[in-house]
């Protein structure tokens, strides 16, 4: 396996049957993929898995997360899966064979996270907008929906075949979701502040502005300099005097 | 999927588990290869695994058969599967990517039977005298054992990804060139009466900040979006009463 694979996260959202958990983590353990990050799991089902055939070493460092936020905030790219075509998508949606390629090349530079949603209903809007783009492996239109053990096992799959096309290239550091996230938080507070978000409406505006800002892909340096103008906007906003 | 899918047979070995068939079945419903053959399953997880989410009507017109002989009887190319790399193998191995490849090409002209071994031990010295060459996942070295229905869906997903969608779908449309300006505009205001630029710094910070926005590389919708806020940030800045 290329020893950039160290960089990518396997990041489950609210997995719910030790099975698949234990499914998921063998796959990874088979393609080399070996950082697994767990983001509220049903508890019994997280330590019920620890058996996962040849898996365990892999299992027993898997870190858990209380929130997406957290989970993925070391992370330059963050990537959702979804079998849904038809939900109305904030996001570009892009096919394993090409979003693969993307998350490779983004591989040289950063850490990347992979998210899967729960069994039943997949990623939520809310974890969704914690993600750059979304990915989804091309099944057929009468049965989208995979296994969560077997998406894990094609998707990674996918990111370790035909190495030889994936060729290095200096690439923009890119900004962290860290960064990424204080961006939108304080760009939905000036919007607050300044009355563009209604009461009312503020969660979904939160996810809009959170999508909005993830899909600027912004470079560490940029990131810096929108977090400097933002602030001092929200110093004004707030009713800040003028700097003499 | 390609017409010709339905001259591809996967063909399970001595199946044992229940779950590890029901999951076969699923991806290959995934996948739009629904022809599943069965050889001498132990019968309660065969009747266990009818239930498989989606695959039902895959798994009643399963074929059972009494021996591999008779399950590839009808057809021209039979592709066996292991994990195992240094086995004395009689036969040739191959890389599942250049294996694949040769299976599509055979399905133009005739049936291919895709054989799974049983879970502990895998296709026998015996089953694998039925078969014309072998194929292998890549798997890493220190763990290449892959779960049953991992297995059936990575090669299924192999055989159904598509070279030519490793490249851009639709991309949005970008904003125009106006649009950018505009932003650019708007931002640099917002900056001056936010005191974030000094009267003197102004011309290279109003460079700065056309780089950053043209960086944005923003759709057209994106483009619209953050006029909005802007607009509406800059009337608060400019000390317009809150909205009731």
């Amino acid at each position: 396996m290329p020893a950039n694979f160290d960089r990518l996260c396997v990041v489950l959202v609210s997995p719910r049957n030790p099975l698949n958990i234990g499914a998921a983590a063998r796959a990874m353990s088979n393609f080399g993929v070996l950082r697994l990050r767990v983001v509220n799991p049903y508890e019994v089902a997280f330590r019920e898995a620890r058996s996962a055939m040849g898996a365990a070493p892999l299992l027993a460092k898997a870190k858990e997360f209380k929130s997406v936020a957290e989970a993925v905030a070391d992370c330059t790219l963050v990537v959702g899966t979804t079998a849904v075509q038809h939900r109305e998508l904030q996001h570009p949606l892009r096919r394993l064979e090409y979003g693969a390629r993307l998350i490779r090349k983004q591989l040289n530079s950063g850490r990347v996270a992979l998210l899967f949603g729960t069994e039943k209903t997949g990623l939520s809007n809310d974890d969704l907008s914690h993600c750059h783009w979304l990915m989804h492996v091309p099944t057929r239109e009468q049965h989208v929906s995979m296994n969560l053990g077997q998406a894990v096992a094609v998707c990674l799959y996918e990111l370790v075949r035909d190495l030889r096309k994936a060729t290095p290239e200096k690439v923009q550091k890119r900004a962290t979701a860290g960064e990424v996230e204080r961006i939108s938080s304080g760009l939905l507070e000036a919007l607050q502040v300044s009355g563009y978000v209604k009461p009312i409406a503020v969660v979904p505006t939160e996810e809009r502005v959170r999508r909005l800002v993830r899909r600027l892909e912004l470079s560490s340096r940029d990131a810096e300099l929108v977090l400097g103008m933002l602030r001092q906007i929200l110093w004004k906003l707030r009713g800040g005097m003028q700097k003499t």
